[in-house]
């Protein structure tokens, strides 16, 4: 095997953004309520995060609240999405119309994140030239001629764990900048291109090793 | 709202267990490829994880490998899956066997990490009756009587948002230890149960952050 140059560990800053979107996600979940303001206690009892972690993690981006009042519920839920960039839409390619990806595109998390599929890509004959939602289905083997690499922010990948690497690769070929992927498996990151990954084997480890 | 104590935070030593849990994913890969040995340099390669936080992570847990030759891919596996616990069969109990449950009952995570579904319930008419890979799909609504927490180690939880916290909270009364769930939401742990969340709107949230 050569050398390459290692990809940037997840950092601080990672892993600060990773709580401010689920302090997002209990504003969402508020404001659907009709709660008008809430105190960092209220994050503190919804999210388990202590109040002075999430007054230090808001403070990173700029100054929230007002002392002795708390959050405007709705007004702090627009400035986070900013901070997220979730403020605007973002076109969304999906690899992988099968089992996981089909449940993906069916879900609420895209929509609610201001997430558009746009086009869809697969290499089964069986979706090859349908549609799903009413987004046709294209072949992966015509992805560098289909795909609209310069609307597309970025991609959904749940395509199997062999077949990662060469999806993200031809992705970041074709200039698309971002992609999260499913698999239990590393893949190198193309430069110029984030890459993440959820990884269900991971959290089970975590969650066997704190069973005991 | 009343409060109550905040759930612990995830902690440094989650994230080391997430990383080792990416270093065993590796072992797997490398020793179906054949691999023998391997160094910390290759974990570097492969994961993107700088030799020296992976000689402090290993360190965390024992001495491993041989100055000057490096790890015996096999040895490491089985030393790394004994600390995560992986390396003796956990019983599980699916909650939800629409979309994404039955997505994950038929992936190769739960075998390739010793994980067993011996049970599933759902409260949908067109699944109870029914079964999955064998495994019959019992009505949600006799979850008391027909869950045998005695056997069950462990819980994946797949159903929708609003759902979550009732079904966390009965398998808590059942002596459930244990569940992982994939939710856009949170939900208050029950005393003495570990509960994980999936977020994918977590993840989509860092990446159009990252993306700018």
């Amino acid at each position: 095997m050569t050398r390459s140059k290692p990809r940037p560990r997840v950092d601080r800053k990672n892993l600060i953004i990773r709580r401010v979107s689920t302090y997002l996600r209990t504003l969402d979940h508020l404001q659907a309520k009709g709660v008008g303001i809430m105190s960092s206690r209220d994050f503190e009892k919804i999210e388990g995060v202590t109040q002075s972690l999430v007054r230090r993690d808001l403070a990173e981006f700029g100054t929230f609240g007002v002392r002795g009042v708390g959050y405007h519920v709705s007004e702090l839920r627009d400035q986070l999405a900013h901070v997220l960039g979730l403020d605007r839409r973002r076109n969304v390619v999906l690899i992988g119309a099968g089992g996981f990806g089909s449940v993906l595109i069916h879900s609420e998390s895209f929509k609610k994140r201001n997430l558009e599929v746009v086009q869809i890509f697969d290499q089964d004959p069986a979706h090859i030239g349908g549609s799903i939602e009413g987004i046709p289905v294209h072949d992966m083997a015509a992805l560098e001629q289909e795909l609209d690499a310069d609307r597309i922010d970025m991609a959904i990948v749940a395509v199997a764990p062999p077949e990662v690497q060469g999806v993200i690769d031809r992705l970041g070929r074709l200039g698309v900048r971002g992609a999260l992927y499913f698999a239990s498996r590393a893949v190198r990151a193309p430069e110029n291109m984030v890459v993440l990954n959820m990884d269900i084997t991971v959290e089970l480890g975590l969650l066997t090793y704190l069973l005991g």
